[in-house]
C-alpha cells in the first residue's frame, strides 16, 4: 500500500469549491426557511455518537458505519443519519418538552462505502422529524412538506411514491405463512426494485395458483388512489388492510393540501430502506435525475429505545445529490470591486472600502506601485475568467501618479 | 467499563437545541456575509482527511487527532482545523487559480480531548485564508477583517494582540545561542502566559547580567506602537529586528483601517500556538470572556507541503465559544401561529396555512375534535412556556361546531 500523495483525499469525500459551496448554502437556506414556515425548529447534534446507543439504533448496517475508539476505549461512530440522534435528544434534553415536537436539520452524515463507484462516504441531508403524532394528518404533513422542500431546493419536476411497511408484511404473511426465508428473498427483490428477479423468485417457489396471483398482483399496485381499492381486493389480511386504509387517509389529506395527485403516487411494491420504519414510507424521484431525491417514513418504535416511547414520522432530502442534479437554484453573486491604491492613498482607499462594504458591496483591496497608465493595462487582464470565474466586476484605482 | 446508557453521548460533544442552533446560525450567517464583503468566498472540505497528508500538516499534536482506519487500512483523521485542508485544495483543485486567493469557511473541527474539564472534542470555527500575498497589508487585512468579524458575531468589547514568531526566535537565539533546550522551556512558559514560571526559569539559568536583562525585557513588550521602538532597542538580532519592522508596518496599515489602537495591541511575549506559523501571529480577547475568541497568523511554509509554495495568512473565530459568551446577537423568532381545524374544515385550513406561509408566517396545523368552547379552554394553556419557550404566538380555530 503506497502512502497517499500530498494533495489526495480519502475515497468518497469531496471538496465544495466556491460555486458549489454557494449553491449548497443557497439550497440549505431556502429549504430550512421553508421548514421554519411549517413550524419546524432547527437542531444540531454531534458528528460522533456512541456505537451502543445511536449507532445500534440507526438503520445503517454495521459494516457501513464509520467506527473509532475514543481514549476510554469506547466505540464511537460517525452519525449515519439524523433520525436516531434526534430521537436521543427528544428523549433526554427535550424530555420535558410537550409533544408533538417539530424539528428540522441540515447535516452531513457518513456511510463507509464499498467499492461501488460513485457512492459518497459523507453527504448532506436536510430533513425534519415530527414526533408525537400518529395520525394520517401527521404523515400527510411530512409528505406535503417534502413536496414544498423539494420545490424550495429548486427541484422542478418530481413525484413522491407512497408505500406502507404493514401492507407488504401483512400480504406476504398471509400469502405464504411461516415461510420467513422466502418472504425475505421476495422483499429483497422489491427493495432493489428488481421486478424481474421478483418474478423469477416467484416462479421458483412452490405456490398455489391463488398465492401466485396474490404475490404477482403486488407488482401492479402502483398508481393513484384507485390502487388502495385494488389492494383491498387483493388482500384480506387485517394488517395489510389497516395499512391501506391509513394510506388512503393520508392520500385524502394530501389532496386537501393540493399536492396529490400532481406530486404523489402510491407504490405498494415499495419497502423503505430503513429498518426502523413501521408504517407509511416514501421516496421522491426527480424527472431529470436517476436517483431518489428524498426518503422518509413513519418510525413508531425508535423513540422507546431511548426511553421515551412516542410515534414519529419524518423525511430527509438528499441535498448533496440535489446540488449536483438541479438547475433550479440560481446563485447570483455580485462580482467584487477591486480597489487599487498606492501608499499615499491607502487611508483614503480603506475608508472608501469601508463605505462600500457598509452599502453591501464586496470590495477587494490591492496595493500597487507605478504609474496609472501601466495599471490601466492590467485592468483588462484582471477582469478575467479563471476556474472560479471572473475575479472582479469593476476596478477603481486611487494613485497619486 | 459499563455500556453507555441510551440517551448518553460521548464526552466533549454537544447538542445544539433550537435556541442555540438558531443563534449559532445567526452568527454564522452574519460573519460569512461580513467576509464576503471583503471578497472572501466560501469553501467546504470533507470531515475526513488522510493522516499522512492533512493530519501531519495540521498543527494539532498527534495525540489530539481523532484517527480511524478506512476499509483499505489507511489512517484517516477527523480534520482538526481548516487551514491544512484549504492548503490542500489550493494546491490541487484550485492550482490553476491565480493568486492571491481569498477563501472563507464555517466548519466543525475535532480535537481528541484529554481529561481536562470543559474542553470540546468538536467545535465550530469561522475563518478566512488569504493565500499568495506576503505584504504587511495582507497581514493587516486579516487582522482588520478579524475585528470586523468579531463585531459581526456580536462580540462588543475585545482586543487583538499582535505578536511575531520571528521576534522571539531571533531574540532568544541571540541571547542564549546554542542553548536550544533552555529556549524551549522559556517559550513554553510564554506560550501558556506563565510569566511567573518564565521568571523562575530565568532565575535558574546561568546567564550574564546583559542576557538576564534582555530576556526579562521581553515581558515588558506589551502595549501600543511604542513597543516596536522598545523592541528594536532591546535586540540587535537581524531576525528579531526584521520581525519588529514588519509588525510596525502592519500596525501602520491597521491605523489606516481605523482599528488600531482601539482594537489592537502589540504583545511580543505571544507565541502562536500553531506550529506552522512563520510570521505575525494574533489572538483576540473579549472583555466579558475568559478565553481567546479568535486566533490567526502567517504561515508561509505550509502550502509547499502540498506542492504549491506560496505565502499565506489567516485566522479563525472560535465560534462555539462566542456563541456561549456573547449577548450581542439577537435572534428574533416569530412565534408560530397554530391553526386548528376539524375534518369538515381541513381543506380550508390547509389553504389558509399555505397563504400565510407564502406571506412569510410560520404556521402549525392541528386537527381537533369537539366543540369550539372546549377548544377555547385549551388556548390559554397552549400559549405556554416549555423548555423551548412559548409554543405559539396566536391560535386560530376553524371548526363547524
Amino acid at each position: 500500500m503506497s502512502k497517499p500523495k500530498g494533495f489526495e483525499k480519502p475515497a468518497g469525500v469531496r471538496d465544495y469549491l466556491p460555486f458549489a459551496a454557494e449553491k449548497l448554502r443557497a439550497i440549505e437556506r431556502s429549504v430550512l426557511d421553508c421548514m421554519a414556515g411549517w413550524g419546524y425548529r432547527q437542531i444540531m447534534t454531534p458528528t460522533m455518537e456512541y456505537y451502543d446507543t445511536v449507532g445500534v439504533a440507526s438503520s445503517t448496517s454495521d459494516r457501513k458505519l464509520f467506527k473509532l475508539l475514543n481514549n476510554r476505549g469506547t466505540t464511537i461512530v460517525l452519525r449515519s443519519d439524523m433520525t436516531a440522534p434526534i430521537a436521543r435528544v427528544v428523549s433526554s434534553m427535550l424530555k420535558e418538552e410537550p409533544l408533538p415536537l417539530r424539528l428540522s436539520y441540515h447535516a452531513n452524515v457518513f456511510r463507509a462505502i464499498e467499492e461501488e463507484a460513485g457512492r459518497e462516504a459523507e453527504f448532506f441531508q436536510t430533513g425534519v422529524e415530527l414526533v408525537g403524532d400518529d395520525s394520517p394528518e401527521a404523515d400527510a404533513e411530512v409528505v406535503a412538506l417534502a413536496v414544498a422542500s423539494l420545490k424550495a431546493a429548486g427541484v422542478k419536476s418530481f413525484k413522491i411514491a407512497l408505500g406502507h411497511v404493514g401492507f407488504l408484511n401483512g400480504l406476504l404473511e398471509e400469502a405464504i405463512p411461516g415461510r420467513e426465508e422466502d418472504r425475505e428473498i421476495l422483499k429483497e427483490g422489491l427493495l432493489h426494485r428488481d421486478y424481474v428477479g421478483y418474478r423469477e423468485t416467484l416462479a421458483g417457489l412452490a405456490l398455489s395458483e391463488r398465492q401466485r396471483e396474490e404475490l404477482e398482483g403486488i407488482l401492479r399496485l402502483r398508481g393513484g388512489k384507485e390502487i388502495c381499492k385494488q389492494a383491498l381486493e387483493l388482500s384480506g389480511n387485517a394488517l395489510a388492510r389497516e395499512a391501506v386504509q391509513h394510506l388512503s387517509a393520508v392520500w385524502d389529506a394530501l389532496e386537501d393540501y393540493g399536492v396529490a395527485p400532481q406530486h404523489v403516487m402510491i407504490d405498494l411494491t415499495m419497502i423503505g430502506d430503513f429498518s426502523y420504519y413501521t408504517g407509511m414510507t416514501f421516496e421522491g424521484y426527480a424527472a431529470e435525475l436517476g436517483f431518489p431525491v428524498c426518503s422518509g417514513g413513519r418510525y413508531d418504535n425508535l423513540l422507546q429505545q431511548f426511553g421515551r416511547p412516542a410515534p414519529a414520522t419524518g423525511f430527509a432530502l438528499k441535498t448533496s445529490r440535489i446540488l449536483d442534479g438541479v438547475e433550479g437554484i440560481d446563485v447570483v453573486r455580485e462580482l467584487p470591486l477591486l480597489l487599487q491604491y498606492d501608499a499615499a492613498n491607502r487611508k483614503r482607499a480603506f475608508a472608501e472600502a469601508e463605505r462600500l462594504r457598509d452599502e453591501g458591496r464586496s470590495v477587494i483591496l490591492r496595493r500597487v506601485e507605478g504609474p496609472a497608465e501601466k495599471l490601466g493595462e492590467t485592468v483588462a487582464k484582471e477582469i478575467k475568467s479563471g476556474p472560479l470565474g471572473p475575479a472582479y466586476g469593476e476596478i477603481r484605482t486611487y494613485t497619486s501618479f
